[in-house]
């Protein structure tokens, strides 16, 4: 087992890792920006390296800062949490250049399915269900006749994308090419990389992800699905596992069909795939993602796995501790708090953090790095806690839910805290029959979104 | 089901009750004293009645008090938490004559197995292994011929009693009258009844307890043992399950016992059946408590069963969903965490928490009452908070704690914090082979029982 793990990320991340390596007896060693010297992560680590300025792209994303600050402490590993470089198949290699292991999928992996278009040929292979859509189109002219192929409305998607960024809904002709160019550039904004894919919008739609631990010894493990509809503008605000939508036989086709394209792929550490589910309950492939999701807990508190102690484990050479599909019981729902203001457009709401007290208590968790006069920086995700909790089935683990974020008081900044109790509190939700379109049809009726 | 109930008690397990009872979409009502105006369970509650000064025979102790609180706020149900009344069959009996619900076992089966003596005459019949003993001996005559007869060292009990209180170990017959005074007078101050009875001194012994649930239709749920053998004076420090001292067969006959113990008594509700583990592992009973205690996170977490909410929804009439053994799986240990100064006799040290920062992430749980800015009140007990974390297993568990208590925060007043890691990072706790006798062994070798 390695001794000294360097966690190439922030925030709350950086802390469940950091808990992580601690409880296997690892050393961790935390990088920060200037913007967050005294950041949770940083004074909960073993040791600290100071990686560049606030821009991300100076600190967290700089491949030769991260690499460094490996070097100079001696790590043997670097777990790159999500966001920033765990999707990064250059960071990946020069992991592998400095003798460092990559905790995560090795570099081609995720090149096969980092590529959303290169990805969905795989999954077809695999025999893995897909939307329709296009492969691999990156001119406008493509787009357009794809589009005119499949119907509107379609899908433009960023090829090495993910959280819902470089991503556009198109409803007709005339809103391709605006829609395009956006896209384009906020692709190239994030990923470095502008190439966009196309598929058909399917409309409603549930999201549900299957999660899945491959060992290096070809031993898989799918670990049931995550039901995450709840989203406004592609991010999700709360997710929940089991998915109140899907049937028995749905999720073993599903699971089935990740296991087999896990073992084409060669994949290797945590993943997740992402499916959309149809108006018809019909499971369609999206995406891969090669990396630790930010919702990963509501799997482990249904399968009693910690998912990131396998991801090291895995990283070291360990076989899993069990194949096929993990055993899970109960009901658990992740509600993610983010430095935003609900009621004016989820604008960020970076600041001073005067007062944050967690809800406590049974089945409850919080995954977090804020702590009281924590200032929430603004460069980085708003994504501030994860509130998740367990319970025996779907209505109390609701009911749970509702008390924890009761009990959590977060004071100096606005937060989506009266927003999720809002969706938690709403017939609809409770009801289970809701699609991506939630937020958006009940925009008028959940009162934490309307100006005060 | 009740819509409101009064929680007649304070502290970390008022909070932990009002949890269950708002989970449940059920109204509680807090007292407190006027000690406690700002406590926390005082702002959870929905409604809040005083009851009286800081004095507990005044206020928490006093049955006309708290029946009037249920009375003027219309409660159906009263959970008494532990401690205070809740073995009380006065109290038990003045809720039933106000059409009151006790959330507890009924009067007269608490009388059978809350006096230890008859206690032991029950369980002799139930064919429950027992310690050598007097049967109901309460002056001191009778006790220096029992002791006598069973042969040094003894131990004098309160038949009230619990908790240690009114608990002394005699070497000698020189040893019994002053003994026996200190132990009356200690047991009538505590529980206003001074009788005692005598028991071999098993030594050295281990503290190893089985929590049941029982309906009051017949159904008998026994959910495995708690280790408690870690104590400071008959005051339990950590607990944890399942035992690292039980083999299959000695739990199987421990949990059967008990089932036929609970059959015999009429037992309803919520219990622990006490047992003394001697050198050869062999068990024998040493009490009954007829209430929920401390501990019982460390049962919830290893079952994954609500007790709290299962004593509620039996009071309510319902039936146990399961009964017989119930399943359980991984390891759980709770850490209390006291207002005292390990480094000065465990000295109670009330006072202002300027900072309390609770440890969080995965397979944590913090029961509590206390927050940033909390007075601890010297009137009641120095328990303030429970650590209880679950893993796959002991190692796991034990490395879980001790991160756990490392992020811990208290500032303001000394506290066991420190005490508990010295514990948990010992090679005697690590080994699994400690006594009751652990604490005195290694006064020398914890550094947090050194003053600074």
């Amino acid at each position: 087992m390695f001794s000294r793990v360097l966690v190439a990320n922030r925030g709350e991340i950086a802390v469940r890792v950091i808990r992580a390596l601690h409880e296997m007896g690892i050393e961790a060693v935390a990088v920060y920006s200037t913007a967050e010297r005294d950041a949770l992560h940083v004074r909960m680590a073993d040791r600290a390296v100071c990686i560049g300025p606030p821009s991300a792209t100076d600190s967290y994303l700089s491949i030769p800062n991260v690499i460094g600050a490996a070097e100079t402490t001696s790590c043997e590993a670097v777990h790159p949490g999500f966001g920033f470089l765990s999707e990064n198949p250059a960071f990946v290699r020069a992991c592998e250049e400095n003798d460092l292991v990559f905790i995560g999928p090795p570099a081609d992996v995720m090149e096969k399915a980092g590529d959303k278009a290169r990805a969905k040929a795989e999954m077809r292979a695999a025999g893995v269900p897909l939307v329709p859509g296009s492969d691999g189109v990156a001119d406008l002219a493509g787009m357009r006749a794809a589009a005119a192929e499949i119907g509107f409305p379609v899908l433009l998607k960023a090829s090495a994308g993910g959280g819902g960024k470089g991503m556009r809904v198109v409803s007709s002709h005339d809103e391709l090419e605006a829609a395009y160019d956006a896209a384009r550039h906020e692709a190239e904004a994030a990923f470095g990389d502008g190439s966009l894919y196309l598929e058909r919008a399917v409309v409603p739609a549930r999201h549900v992800e299957i999660q899945v631990l491959c060992d290096g010894h070809g031993g898989v493990l799918t670990m049931g699905e995550r039901e995450c509809s709840i989203q406004r503008r592609h991010q999700k605000l709360v997710e929940e596992s089991p998915s109140p939508a899907l049937t028995a036989e749905t999720r073993e086709e599903m699971e089935a069909s990740v296991e087999r394209a896990c073992r084409r792929l060669g994949y290797v550490n945590a993943g997740t795939f992402e499916f959309l589910l149809g108006p018809s309950g019909e499971p369609s492939f999206i995406e891969v993602n090669c990396r630790l999701q930010v919702e990963h807990p509501v799997t482990e508190l249904t399968t009693g796995i910690d998912i990131v102690r396998e991801q090291v484990r895995i990283a070291a050479g360990a076989r899993l501790p069990l194949t096929g599909r993990a055993p899970r019981s109960g009901h658990a729902i992740e509600i993610r708090i983010n430095a935003e203001d609900p009621a004016r457009d989820f604008a960020p709401a970076p600041g001073l953090v005067t007062r944050f007290r967690p809800p406590l208590g049974p089945g409850v968790r919080v995954d977090t790095a804020v702590v009281d006069g924590a200032r929430i920086p603004p460069y980085y995700d708003s994504m501030i806690a994860k509130v998740i909790v367990r319970d025996d089935d779907r209505p109390a683990a609701i009911a749970r839910a509702i008390r924890a974020l009761e009990e959590l008081e977060v004071e100096g900044i606005p937060t989506t805290r009266e927003l999720a109790l809002d969706i938690l509190r709403s017939r609809e939700f409770q009801g289970g029959a809701y699609s991506t379109s939630y937020l958006a049809e009940m925009h008028d009726r959940l009162p934490s979104l309307r100006p005060a």
